[in-house]
């Protein structure tokens, strides 16, 4: 079972590339990762800035890739392993777009037929140049793409073949590891969202899954100490494992975090201890990586509220709460991991699906009504379910 | 009279910001400056790159204020001064915008109140960092911000304001330099666009003028070595000279350049020589800059046709004929400075005005029809002929 964090530079966040050369920032940076380390966590995701590293469609700066690189080698020598976010595209509310691709030169950045080769020739350069290093642990498209579909709009059809297109390009360029991709949870919530449970859960190597608290409003409708917050992200695993098509599929809990105030600072300790608790049941996992290592500096401004208080560590690198939480969980786990749980009942999720599994929709409650009788269910397609093939009881 | 040239780097063009740091870099701008002063010219035009200053509203990188500053500083060890850029926006068709200005964060860039005092606060960094350079001649808002209403609808009146609070702001911040604005020709040429001739004629310390031989389409409409096109810098200093209520205005040619194919390669240089022999015609003029430097390297894509071939060198540094033609202007400008011409009678331009005075209006014709006769008309506004006050013949 593998915990990390997502890692967000204390000094710059991720305008760090522009000043990854300027002295002492390096210096920041091994701070930042040994504290990381100091929590018991093995791995950091790092995010590339799509705009600074391919600045004009013809050109992915070497020096931006070397850079990437000596990131990687620099959480190598704090210890940690590394997955890398390619296109970014979406961190914390901010789009980071090339001047190539917005307005006079605006291209829809999931079809247009000269930028998506371009974005596979980046994710195949940053895949080649990583392959080799040992604390590698894969390429990631980019964080959350379909936040991007708000302003580049796509059907389902051109998505599965965008992610078919990128996540072939990374295979290509480094067969040994795997490329996985990601969604944030509208993915599984949202009728008619482009961005599919299907895609989700079958292309690439993991399935990824971010089970944030403040999606379909979970904890402002059920509270932040409730059933249905503490096993989100273990509900979110169930779910994503149901449109699985293959029964070793493994899945990423690649984000989960305790945003105030949908949880109350006083309570991140406990919502991270029993989160882990609840999702750490469940079969398949490959690991847990907290959104974040470090709290955003006030002095970078416009972020969401709710962004600044997200990290383990506070921007001076101490540990609060909720780091020494997950710290303790981890070392726990060590020693003793948690038991997979026996889903001995497995709840038949209708088509159509996602609104139905969404907070507040009769399918996710049902699914918690039996987590707050403590039963542990599996979640079976009605449309799988129907066919007799797979009842699913017990299949773990 | 100065003589300049529009610097775009002859290796990562502006993007260089990002590389500014890497090895090998410096020494390739420094070429490039050589190879500009080589050429007789006296002084650059730099431009910043919005995004990678301040990638976050709350933060003015202080390594790309340094770096400004260096650039100055090796432009003034090539014998060249300097006058920089700040807010791009908008560089040949691509726009830079930060990540805070777009999409879940788009905010008005003339209007909002957080967006203006975010951008007064970084041409006040500038201005007062760059004030104490020897070579340094003033800072210009940013380069033609007309082309930014697109996608930020605003007002005359609230441009007004921009202008007036951004200048203000340079003015505070070094009293000593000249603070300026520009727009594109459509400021001239467009009923309704909501950057003025009065906001260009009256606000900052000097007008500058951007006369492009495909605004209003004046070349394809009347040939590359037409009248209309070689007096054309000419006819946009005297219609600019019009608007201006202090007669002893100054006015920058601040950009002018050979695109093909409205001017072909090999109509360049005559047309280089004709139009600065026109303009040099002109009284209170301050100078005249070339648009650009250096060719755009071919490995950057997406840049429309025209812009890879404006420059007066090639990307190897090597002097196009444009390039010889304009230096031996130059040195022949500097031994024999051209008479100001005698503008002994004035065309009086109707209201509304813009229509009529771009290519293919009667007034532009009209002055065309005088110029080609020989004589060097002034222009005056029909709203202060009619008043009696200036009939200007012979004003100058």
């Amino acid at each position: 079972m593998r915990f990390g964090a997502n890692y967000t530079p204390s000094q710059h966040w991720w305008h760090v590339w522009l000043d990854f050369d300027t002295p002492g920032v390096l210096d920041g940076i091994r701070r930042d990762l040994d504290a990381i380390a100091g929590l018991g966590l093995d791995h950091v995701r790092v995010f590339a800035s799509w705009p600074v590293f391919q600045p004009n469609r013809g050109v992915i700066r070497p020096r931006a890739v070397a850079q990437l690189v000596e990131l990687v080698r620099l959480a190598g020598a704090a210890g940690l392993d590394v997955s890398v976010d390619a296109l970014q595209g979406h961190l914390s509310s901010f789009d980071f777009y090339p001047s190539w691709t917005v307005t006079w030169h605006h291209r829809n950045l999931f079809t247009d037929p000269a930028v998506v080769p371009a974005q596979a020739v980046f994710v195949r350069t940053l895949a080649g140049a990583l392959r080799d290093e040992p604390n590698y642990l894969g390429l990631n498209l980019g964080n959350e793409p379909n936040n991007l579909v708000a302003h580049n709009p796509v059907t389902a059809e051109e998505v599965d073949a965008w992610l078919d297109r990128l996540l072939a390009e990374c295979v290509a360029a480094d067969p040994a590891h795997p490329a996985t991709h990601c969604a944030y949870d509208a993915v599984w919530y949202e009728e008619g969202h482009p961005f599919t449970p299907a895609a989700s859960a079958t292309k690439g190597a993991m399935t990824c899954v971010h089970p944030w608290v403040f999606s379909g409003d979970c904890a402002r409708r059920y509270g932040p100490r409730s059933v249905e917050v503490t096993h989100l992200a273990e509900y979110v695993v169930e779910l994503a494992r149901a449109y699985a098509t293959d029964p070793a599929r493994v899945t990423w809990v690649q984000e989960i975090g305790a945003p105030a105030p949908h949880i109350p600072e006083a309570d991140a300790a406990s919502f991270a201890e029993a989160s882990l608790a609840n999702v750490l049941t469940c079969a398949g996992l490959w690991g847990v990586t907290w959104w974040c290592s470090h709290d955003v500096d006030r002095r970078l401004v416009d972020f969401p509220e709710l962004e600044y208080g997200l990290g383990l560590l506070r921007t001076d690198n101490s540990v609060k709460d909720v780091g020494r939480a997950v710290a303790g969980t981890v070392a726990a786990e060590r020693s003793a991991p948690t038991a997979v749980a026996e889903r001995t009942t497995a709840l038949v999720l209708p088509s159509p699906e996602r609104a139905l599994a969404a907070p507040g929709g009769a399918f996710f409650e049902a699914w918690m009504r039996r987590a707050a009788d403590g039963e542990r269910p599996a979640v079976v397609l009605a449309s799988r379910a129907a066919d007799g093939a797979t009842e699913r009881p017990g299949r773990d």
